[in-house]
């Protein structure tokens, strides 16, 4: 299995792509930039020695054409439009893994929803119902991602309209070791990605015995 | 101390008024028919035997002039606008908490939000910036609550404009053993609220171990 990591040097990618790679995921780790994701890619080899998974670098239209199905979109929110126009007519086939949040020019404790709702619901439309646009590991921090030496142990809400791809990317994420639920359809991104600023909020205050939170359901009987 | 829980005979009220008072504060269980809250309180107050908290039933009205300052706000959605107007002139020096989420009519896995955004920020409108509002205690099942034998074991998020509104609402509900963050102004009840009709899609469908789930924040070193 090969998937694509877009926008995959920036740190929430990079640690998406030693994640996968560790769990025996092949990785086109896509950057507007194919040599910096050369480089990178190779770094994060050389970090994951003996991983069944190989990450490999791409320009993002490549990285997107070396994938198998699966596509995630991890560029900032400010690219998230214009990288989507430039892979739409190549993505026939593929599943949409948008994993972007809106956060707020200039504050991240806070988002600034596109007029479609959230993200992903901005890319569900861009792209047409012909590409499944499934939302996910939004509120997974960076660091955590990058810690290797710790189990992730935050679970992953998935929100998307279409079911089959939704139980692709829950089976794909449950590979990192995590839970990951299905929490409803493209709307309910409005609520997840908006999850984030509130945890980097909790995060950057001095209230909480931690850093880098992130959230789990929980339930008395669990 | 003595709060009061308007909408407090239904099983939201009831599990809130049983949490505290255990936790030794005295309620005012407010309902549209005081014969009602009456009978209530007196079954709740034989739970309870020992308690260091009485609860004592009132029509709401009543409930809101009974309380020192905090006044929880528990109607169904339905309800929630009329509802404040009927008490909107008696909070002066009081805080709302509003723990109302508006569930979509007839379909509890989703919200349909008011137009200000969310209930939290519709009722900060209706009431002025006199009347501080906090959003609270929406995640958290009403059999949760009423399930004395379990600790809440989840986590509670705050939201609204006053800060020092915020900080006494987290005082109160950490009373009942649960950790209260405060995750920042009235306009993340957007997300907060939204929380509810994710947690209860998962709770009904056959795809989790667990019923009643609430959420936690979580973190690697947590």
């Amino acid at each position: 299995m090969k998937i694509a990591i877009l926008g995959g040097t920036g740190p929430q990618g990079q640690g998406l792509a030693l994640r996968f790679s560790r769990a025996g995921i092949d990785v086109a780790l896509g950057s507007r930039e194919a040599g910096r994701a050369e480089d990178i890619a190779t770094g994060l080899n050389q970090k994951l020695e003996g991983a069944k998974g190989h990450i490999e670098g791409f320009d993002n239209l490549s990285a997107v054409e070396a994938s198998d199905e699966m596509v995630i979109l991890a560029v900032p929110y400010s690219a998230h439009e214009s990288t989507l126009n430039s892979i739409r007519d190549i993505l026939t086939d593929k599943v949409l893994i948008d994993i972007v949040v809106p956060l707020k020019d200039g504050d991240p404790k806070a988002v600034d929803m596109p007029k479609e709702g959230s993200a992903t619901e901005a890319a569900q439309a861009l792209l047409g119902d012909h590409i499944p646009v499934v939302g996910a590991l939004h509120n997974v921090s960076a660091t955590t991602l990058n810690s290797l030496n710790k189990a992730i142990n935050c679970d992953v809400l998935v929100c998307g309209n279409d079911l089959p791809a939704k139980n692709k990317v829950i089976e794909l994420i449950t590979q990192l070791g995590v839970q990951a639920y299905n929490v409803g359809p493209a709307v309910n991104a409005r609520c997840v990605e908006a999850i984030t600023p509130m945890l980097i909020r909790l995060n950057i205050s001095k209230k909480v015995p931690f850093s880098h939170a992130g959230i789990k359901i929980w339930a008395p009987d669990s």
